[in-house]
């Protein structure tokens, strides 16, 4: 199969793999979210279990007449006890996908991380991974970690790459991804520690623990994304000028390589968490319709391979 | 007079002045320094010392061939005494900007921070400035640190929030700059102590420590850039989708910020060391000719304000 190159192909593939997937949501209860709910069904690429709170139900139930077939309904008396009763479907088995509805995104997550009743994978990290679609470039741009964890340790970044490499593959049906280890330069010191994580990654990469991969760095993002800018360097390598993948050295830089992309690059990303049983979808109020969507359509992709 | 928008008038403004810099290089032998010589002299915004290393000294004497009332030269046995000899300009006040040629910035930077024969004002710290001209934005974005400093402690975003407020002043002429605070979310909190430093430098700033100055954060890239995102968040400020001033969390951030507007964002950026007697360019390779050359453009102006 072609892999994917845009987040536009991507419930095209869904469809093309004759399954469909279930999504949890818990508390939807916004117009955003109608939108993503009732555009994911329009398009076939998922069935819904919709976790309603007392009092903010109008929204499920409107979907639930408009499209009987494709929608549950499920009954929460607050904001933690929708997000439990997301995440138990999930724990049962019957959705393959976690969404954030109208609810904060810590009610849910402590739902996730609950020991008895929630979904993280044992002894795992939880991660954000996010998928940049670009004028500039010709393929997608995954990145991580923009949101969950502030400065990554040795064993968090093992598990980033970890999650990335097999959520890139997943979801472009790619088989080698390009990684980049990204740092504002190409010394490693011990000056900045997480320099001396990135040899440890690339020792471990050697020894493919992440399969087959394309692992170099440190290297700052341009030299990472522009061939031109490495060429000038005199760094050479299948990596440099042709990341698929940018491991960011810590959230700051994460989240300002998103916004920047985003606000000056004209970029549409979506994004998920990983490190759970299944993708949990958790989009905030600043991202666009399509950038809503896109992360629920790459969750579902995520959840069938 | 009129405030400056973008870097192409930085050389009218200069020649508006009536004055002419002159500026140290520390062994031009490059082409790319020797064009950013010979446009300063032809657009009639500097004057230069050259500082020529032994067996390196064909750019220099081209340049003093052909503008010999523009340019002068000092011979220098190698790197390490180029820089010495090129600080030693500056110190002694026959030059008031300091340019890197081609040597190796940690060669210069240890004449600059010598403690008897270097620049380094008095109890002061070393940072780097940024002037971003992008074509989204309808003027000037300065920002640091992306060069220097790693993790700034609070004395570093002191001096970091004094040095480029009274930059932008001398750059732009207008009087009170917008200055956001970046960091990955909106909370102020002891798991990012940055987020503390940021308190005080509040509190510092409302006690008139940078003049008068519009500040505010911890607030995201795209909150301080975007009004919309702003609104979105409900957050309301006067430097909220207005920024001039972005104060980095740290270098991580900083460099990826430079690196992403310049790739993604089609900006040409302009940078300067701060910290010293007078502005110090040290442009990279990877920089293109336009950016070197606003970046003398602007250190002269900063020079002469």
């Amino acid at each position: 199969m072609e892999p994917v190159f845009n987040l536009k192909s991507l419930p095209e593939r869904l469809r093309s793999l004759g399954k469909r997937v279930t999504v949890a949501v818990a508390c939807p209860a916004d117009s955003h979210t109608e939108e993503v709910v009732e555009r994911s069904i329009r398009e076939e690429i998922a069935d819904f279990i919709l976790v309603a709170v007392a009092g903010k139900e109008a929204v499920a139930k409107r979907l639930l007449a408009d499209y009987p077939e494709h929608v549950v309904i499920i009954d929460a008396e607050d904001d933690d006890d929708a997000a439990r009763k997301a995440v138990w479907e999930v724990h049962e088995g019957r959705a393959q996908v976690l969404m954030k509805g109208t609810i904060n995104t810590d009610n849910l997550l402590r739902a996730v991380l609950n020991k008895e009743r929630g979904i993280l994978i044992k002894g795992s990290v939880l991660t954000h991974i996010a998928i940049a679609e670009t004028p500039q470039l010709p393929h997608l741009l995954f990145f991580s970690d923009a949101a969950v964890i502030p400065y990554p340790t040795y064993e968090q970044f093992d598990a980033i790459v970890g999650y990335i490499t097999d959520t890139f593959r997943s979801i472009t049906g790619k088989a080698v991804p390009r990684v980049a280890l990204t740092h504002c330069t190409e010394k490693v010191s011990e000056k900045f520690p997480l320099t001396l994580s990135y040899e440890q990654i690339k020792a471990d990469a050697a020894n493919k623990k992440y399969g087959e991969v394309e692992i170099a760095g440190p290297m700052d993002v341009k030299t990472a994304c522009d061939a031109e800018s490495g060429a000038l360097k005199g760094i050479s390598s299948p990596v440099v000028g042709n990341a698929d993948i940018l491991v960011m050295p810590d959230i700051e830089a994460g989240n300002t390589f998103y916004k920047t992309l985003t606000l000056f690059g004209g970029a549409t990303i979506a994004g998920m968490l990983a490190g759970t049983t299944v993708p949990v979808v958790v989009t905030s109020r600043a991202d666009s319709a399509d950038s809503k969507f896109y992360s629920l359509a790459a969750a579902c992709l995520k959840a069938l391979r």
